[in-house]
């Protein structure tokens, strides 16, 4: 993440003061989560993350999001708690930006992911989609097949600058993905970010999943196609078979999947593959100006999806997943 | 500080087994310091700050710091304690990086720092200076006046970008200064670098002293010089005497100063303002390219340092800073 706004002592004390958690010790700016500004949190009863969010995140979304990881950590998913202050609330205010505490995982996200690590997330996320199933709360996916057109046209006019005919590539497929885009599949609560730097292991085994900020309503597919995108590419942006096959074979286990689900599989990787492409071909083009840290200093390039996408386009169908 | 180099987890396996620490729960790139990447690392046996050295720190100096700190810790100073591995040694390499493990400390630093602040500071900085005695290696100050105009030449034909006739106020200051420093005030280890962010403070106690890769073998003064700038100014750029006064009667109850060191002191503040004014201007004519968090998107300015160069210029003497 990055640090945007800078929290004093001052205002950090009074407003631990609203919460069980002593005094605090230390509050250090850390350099995950890309939208928030993310400390850990050190008080007399142990170790958190506070977050403030920033105005990347829509505040109407914050019950949405807290509640959910409530939900899903009481039914046995490793992902952060949010803690609650002694009027029972979650969600306060910190320098002016809604803010929260959460648990602290143990655990690091893999830098080099293996095939092991595709296994243990396929089961993670096949138990997060049925531990959704009750949450009452519904967000729709902002960020899914209606939202990419407004995305398309805030960049369209600049697209070429990044590899020539980009402009016309994105045009066309969103053309189809528009058409032919599922409209019956299984749906529930899906993470809508599950690349590896939200996922957490300690020792190959899943410890956490975290950043549940694009979490929302949608296909259960479209989660694991977003996956076969994030975790399933070797560096140079080949295929690794292997790694999709162990990832949904894992799912599948605990969550079986239609034939359906499966048949619309690369049509999905499309759409997950277009999705990013276009935010990151929007954030390339506007990059932020007010982080204090920015994670990187250019943007993530966006021609990795590209790329992505033209494999996913080239399949005759879902075989070459893995699956049998 | 910023992350440099991201440090895999399985890397860290291997580098963390070097050392009686037990295994790794979590590593997180945190954003504080500047010239180095750091990492919160948290293992079975407690919470450390992790450091990478980067090119910026001379690989030659380090067992000065390292050596430095163990010492200073040794007696009595709140500071960070590199931790030994199994063969004994405090400094390995991690990614190809000189790296070391330190203690932990609690506390944040001061975002409004106040005279009660100054008056902490000044008791720890005469604590530190004393402990030091002692301390068998040296390291000489290569940002001292000897080491400024080789600065200036690599910023002075850009000078004025920054502000008009910059270069030649430049100039004219380091020729009096070079002319005029002093060559016989008390010496010894000091930390030269004692910003408020290199100092923790929990319910306005002093509880640590940091990030000491400047430290070196310089007088005393210059020390107490250095803080005066970092300490007692005012976001408006105006001085507060009372912080200066708090600062430098709290340091004379520990280490009584000579009528020398005193009298000294506008022309030490004048070389310190100057010396960060150079370096700042050089960062912000020369901005780094590599880092994956930077710790600001622009460098900090350096007119901050013209203006405390222009009050310490018009002193008659040293009442300016509030003693009696």
């Amino acid at each position: 993440m990055a640090v945007y706004t800078d929290v004093s002592d001052e205002n950090l004390g009074e407003f631990i003061a609203e919460y069980e958690l002593g005094a605090v010790k230390s509050c250090k700016g850390i350099t995950e989560g890309i939208e928030n500004s993310n400390y850990l949190l050190t008080t007399e009863a142990g170790t958190f993350i506070l977050t403030l969010y920033e105005k990347r995140v829509d505040e109407a979304d914050l019950p949405f999001f807290l509640g959910l990881m409530d939900h899903l950590a009481a039914n046995g998913i490793p992902c952060p708690v949010p803690i609650k202050g002694r009027d029972g609330r979650t969600l306060r205010t910190l320098c002016g930006r809604p803010t929260a505490i959460v648990t602290f995982l143990d655990g690091m996200w893999p830098r080099r992911v293996t095939a092991d690590h595709c296994s243990e997330l396929g089961g993670a996320m096949a138990r997060m989609h049925l531990a959704g199933a009750d949450f009452e709360l519904k967000r729709e996916n902002t960020l899914s097949v209606e939202g990419w057109r407004p995305l398309l046209e805030a960049s369209i006019s600049r697209a070429d600058e990044i590899t020539p005919d980009l402009g016309n590539i994105l045009q066309t497929e969103l053309d189809d993905l528009e058409r032919n885009w599922p409209r019956d599949l299984p749906r529930g609560i899906i993470h809508a970010d599950l690349f590896p730097d939200n996922v957490f292991f300690q020792n190959d085994r899943l410890t956490g999943l975290i950043d549940f900020y694009f979490a929302c309503n949608d296909y259960f597919a479209y989660d694991l196609a977003i996956c076969l995108n994030a975790w399933c590419f070797e560096a140079d942006n080949s295929f690794n078979i292997t790694k999709a096959r162990r990832m949904l074979s894992a799912y599948r286990k605990v969550r079986e999947f239609s034939d359906a689900e499966l048949i619309a599989m690369p049509l999905l990787a499309r759409g997950s593959a277009l999705r990013f492409l276009l935010t990151r071909l929007y954030d390339w083009l506007h990059p932020p100006e007010n982080a204090l840290v920015t994670p990187q200093v250019t943007p993530k390039n966006p021609l990795e999806y590209l790329d992505k996408l033209r494999f996913h386009q080239g399949l005759s169908g879902p075989g070459a997943y893995g699956l049998d």
